[in-house]
């Protein structure tokens, strides 16, 4: 008797994953691996959301909370927004997710049916692709490059044939860290909302930025139907604690907190209980771009000297995307040379971008300045 | 302008949530609320689950993890099933999840294909038709009664009438608390297997049961293409800790993996760190289930004298479900009423059952024993 899988399973893995794979099993045979391929902080959660959670786990029953949140830690989220943007939020709109993963299965879900388009940017964080088509959506994949500083922008979308329903944009992006200005994230919210368009604005990265800050945008009065999702896990640093945020528009809020309720249950609870702690650890944080500023410097001066010049603007996040075309039609193929010849691990770009990822790959500058300074002195000695 | 928002997305909430939102209204005027209607155990996780949590908290970076979770943690589940059941399975085959909701999810994902249709057991737990709905999965509703125990057996399934692709069974059941024998599992698991159906057994209240034993299908030579689905919210009492685990069948095992890096990355890490500790806090499990069991007495005696003396059998779980057709046809409102006029919540029965569930209603016996004698001396007492 045969047994059908469903085709909506069969989704793309993350190629990274096989870096990471070999990556370990060198590291195993004892080589020294310098590990830029890793999107995460390196290091732990801010020390006063360890103590906190210390507390918590001794004294708090840690049961189920709300499928939204603790009202507690949706109220610090909502202050958040008055005090980082000057935007008013009402806590009633927030949604506490289990990590932003849950922010777009929920958004997805709720906004979009089998057979909607959704406008997704190449290169892009490859899980917004991998959701939309478990859940049967079309994705229409928005090549962007240096016309658009690799961003969707309003003029982009304008020019996309065929209806559509939604986009995702993130500012800074995941994997070149290039951003939106503030004129740009108003013209592509308007844009979208008088085009009908749902706007899904990716924006965990924000805080983590070297020039301007990253414009929100929650509480913007003109666009009343865009879903923002954020994560504790980027800025904030509590990367395992599987924690986010969504703001909610008025029409999808009642169906996300349904599905909530029956995907999730509730986020985990010792982490909400932390997580209110941690918007008392701005200095920590602020600390913490300052290093990967520095770290950014190091690399921005080094790479080019190694013969990666052609790099997007990293105006934020930890990125740095490469165009390698002039060294490589197998990006794959490169990242497993440069690992097994220099020890470092990189993430080829066919993770982010289906249509050109075979001529790029990025550089994480999550980790320590030491790993940052060592991995530019053995790629600018690297013979390929 | 107008925005779409998904159909799927309109899935029916919980009107427990309701109850629960009166009970707290009722408690902050100063009312005296005794819950019989939450579904999870009160009090805190073992201590030594607490105490392996603080060490980690302030020890370890609590980055992400493997999709599948921590091999040490998997390890020890697999442990667990050669010590608890007799039962060979290999650490490769379970997956530990964002709590058994994750697991659902990525089930019904990985094996079912928009229009499928799944057996669905009414009375049952309503995340499964509410998760199937919002994937596009055709529910088949099954009407269980006392003629099976309240279960799903193979003689049920083979009187459904047109194709199945899959179904979703619970023994221990909630809301019923009813069992499969060990028989009707092995016989159920071969009827799934030969007739093509997949079946997904969900596991989470094993453990807490008061005769025999529950049976599980992980392993089970006869069933290779079952899915088994646990968590560590029920027996484990880690509620709020969003853990679980599945043991896939190999067809399903690389979907499932992809779908779990796309759609969760990681389960959440220090609550993988802390359940590896649950293993060990056997004794203080098993006095719970005594605690569950001493409760169960209590309302066993209680509730025939207090009318509701039609109950499905409470062989596990800790749940009791009373037909109270001949006191309403309104379990909504008569739950209402019952909050108003005794103070003890309990869950209406048309949050487990879209069919009958105007007549039923569940009291958990989850709560204390101070809490069991007074809801019982209460409800007693009330005059409908």
């Amino acid at each position: 008797m045969s047994f059908k899988a469903a085709e909506r399973g069969a989704i793309a893995p993350f190629i990274v994953m096989d870096v990471m794979r070999a990556a370990a099993a060198r590291e195993a045979q004892g080589a020294d691996i310098i590990h830029l391929e890793v999107g995460q902080p390196s290091g732990q959660a801010p020390s006063g959301v360890r103590e906190a959670a210390a507390r918590a786990v001794g004294a708090e029953p840690l049961g189920y909370t709300l499928a939204l949140g603790r009202d507690s830690l949706r109220e610090a989220i909502a202050r958040h927004y008055r005090q980082a943007y000057g935007r008013s939020v009402a806590p009633e709109r927030i949604c506490v997710t289990t990590g932003s993963s849950a922010g777009f299965l929920l958004a997805f879900l709720a906004a979009f049916a089998p057979g909607d388009r959704v406008a997704v940017a190449a290169p892009g964080y490859p899980a917004y692709r991998n959701i939309l088509q478990a859940l049967g959506v079309d994705c229409v994949l928005v090549p962007v490059g240096p016309d658009s500083r690799w961003q969707i922008t309003a003029q982009v979308l304008a020019r996309i044939e065929g209806k559509l329903d939604g986009v995702v944009v993130a500012s800074p992006s995941n994997p070149t860290g290039s951003m939106l200005s503030a004129a740009e994230v108003a013209e592509l919210a308007a844009w979208c909302e008088s085009n009908g368009v749902r706007l899904i604005s990716d924006e965990i990265y924000h805080g983590i930025t070297y020039g301007r800050a990253a414009a929100t945008v929650a509480g913007m009065a003109t666009s009343p139907h865009a879903v923002v999702i954020n994560s504790f896990s980027k800025y904030y640093a509590m990367t395992g604690w599987r924690l986010g945020w969504m703001v909610l528009p008025e029409d999808l809020a009642r169906s996300v907190e349904c599905l909530a309720q029956n995907l999730y249950i509730s986020p985990p609870t010792l982490s909400q209980v932390a997580a209110e702690a941690v918007f008392d650890c701005l200095d920590e944080l602020e600390a913490r771009v300052a290093a990967y500023r520095a770290n950014r410097d190091i690399l921005l001066n080094a790479l080019p000297e190694a013969g990666f010049d052609r790099l997007a603007p990293s105006d934020g996040a930890f990125y740095l995307y490469a165009d390698v075309s002039e060294r490589t039609e197998d990006s794959r193929e490169f990242c497993a040379r440069m690992l097994a010849e220099t020890g470092v691990a990189c993430t080829p770009g066919v993770d982010f971008d289906p249509l050109e990822g075979r001529r790029t790959l990025r550089f994480s500058y999550a980790g320590s300045a030491e790993h940052m300074a060592e991995a530019a002195k053995r790629l600018k000695a690297w013979k390929t």
